[in-house]
């Protein structure tokens, strides 16, 4: 009996999943909204079919991969038809959301007959040539999800109760993005004290690896600063405002609102005179 | 002719670097607080030469090398020496201030006749078996700090301004123990929401030289946290109000405030649980 799995939405990263799935012989659901041109084609492409709501209880699983922000509207848009459905599939909410937030996934959920899975994805798209993503899921003692390892995806079960995957995402993203914002500011204030080419040398004698990462890390920043944005909301809420390293993610989520509306680029200029800097600085003699 | 150096005081970094000047035969004179035994111990053992305030307008450079809480104030102690002397000594503060404050420390010297250097130290303490650190110097357009060179001090000039050394001191540190910070709050969150594990597992494979630096830095902070407290204060205060980044360094100076007051060590167990967390989990079938 051919597995059938429903991924909604065929965004960048739900379509690169779903041709994972379809290539090892899945049937791939998805929901399209008929007005986005860009979506049909990715779905088209990615071998999924488009279906109505209506035929999504008939799937083995439910994987969530829309933004942040559309998680819990995707669950109370489905939680009507999972209700009244004999057929019970089980929901993985694979968002960069917090735990909270993923509560409130469950919430939205409760009363379905299905398992409401907590599930993270930590990495890029799945494309030929390189490294997939691991899947992460947690508050799944049944292992329900684990069907999607059968369908070559990374999965890796956390012994916790769902909010745990979604923690590992908020602190993953945290030590990751939060380096980035911190380079990019500390990068910034150099241009501005006129330390920049000191501070490129000193880094490539006692720091070369976290420099080399940020040389790589800081402009492939730009184009995705106004996504970060909100997630680094996320992970202030995430850590609550009695943490004080909330106030890291505060700062970061504006550093990148400032690299996300620098419509004239002067910050992005600054940041790439600092990353070409060379280590050509000599010692006196 | 000798070359005679001041270094005040005989610190722990002070001392270190007394003894390598000393070593390639340079005279170096201290001002020694007689109230401290430690730092007479230090002084004698780097082969410092224990002076009176007014011994020091004949040497050729002063080098300040004292908590940067102090800088202003023996800055303001020597001016009056070095005002009535006829001999005009280089000053170099190569204490950990921001830029700001360096500016107070050459007003306090101006109208003395002597140079004013900007310095910055980054690195340990020289040390036989590893490699010393290297002394920033700006605003020193005739290289009267080169002479630290011929006695095997690692120098680089900066072609800028009193303070720019200082804010290299600021980004530098901004960056190293800003990442340590991050590091802590991310591993201490990932702790209470039980994916240590996972965070652990997925940092060997997606962030290895990252996790490897954290691994080593953290347990190397604690005792250190203290120091760093008024560090980040620093760097909060050179970024300023207007710029967002000030809330990271805000933040970390309340998070090493937190580990240099766990008194009960809490949370320097719950670090040293997620530092201890090995990479045995595996994928899911």
């Amino acid at each position: 009996m051919t597995t059938r799995l429903a991924v909604i939405a065929p965004g960048a990263m739900g379509s690169a999943v779903a041709r994972e799935l379809v290539g090892r012989g899945a049937q791939v659901l998805t929901v399209i909204d008929s007005r986005s041109e860009r979506s049909t084609l990715r779905a088209r492409d990615a071998g999924m079919i488009a279906a109505d709501l209506s035929d999504l209880p008939g799937c083995d699983l439910i994987l969530s991969i829309v933004p942040p922000d559309a998680a819990i509207g995707l669950a109370q848009m489905l939680a009507p038809v999972l209700r009244q459905s004999p057929t019970k599939p089980a929901f993985i909410d694979f968002n960069a959301i917090n735990p909270a937030t993923m509560q409130d996934v469950s919430a939205a959920l409760s009363g379905t007959g299905c398992d409401v899975l907590d599930g993270a994805i930590i990495g890029l798209p799945p494309q030929q040539g390189r490294d997939g993503p691991t899947f992460y899921i947690s508050g799944d003692p049944d292992g329900r999800a684990d069907v999607l390892a059968s369908f070559g995806l990374k999965l890796r079960q956390i012994d916790g109760p769902v909010g745990a995957a979604s923690a590992l995402k908020m602190v993953y993203a945290g030590i990751n993005k939060g380096l980035v914002a911190l380079g990019t500011a500390m990068f910034l204030a150099s241009e501005r004290a006129g330390c920049a080419q000191a501070l490129s040398q000193q880094m490539s004698e006692s720091l070369p690896n976290l420099r080399g990462q940020l040389m790589h890390a800081i402009p492939d920043m730009y184009g995705k600063a106004y996504r970060w944005v909100p997630e680094m909301r996320e992970i202030t809420a995430f850590l609550g405002e009695n943490d004080p390293a909330s106030g890291i993610f505060d700062a970061a989520s504006q550093i990148f609102a400032s690299i996300a509306k620098d419509a004239d680029r002067t910050l992005i200029a600054a940041l790439d005179r600092v990353l070409s800097q060379t280590d050509s600085g000599d010692l006196a003699p």
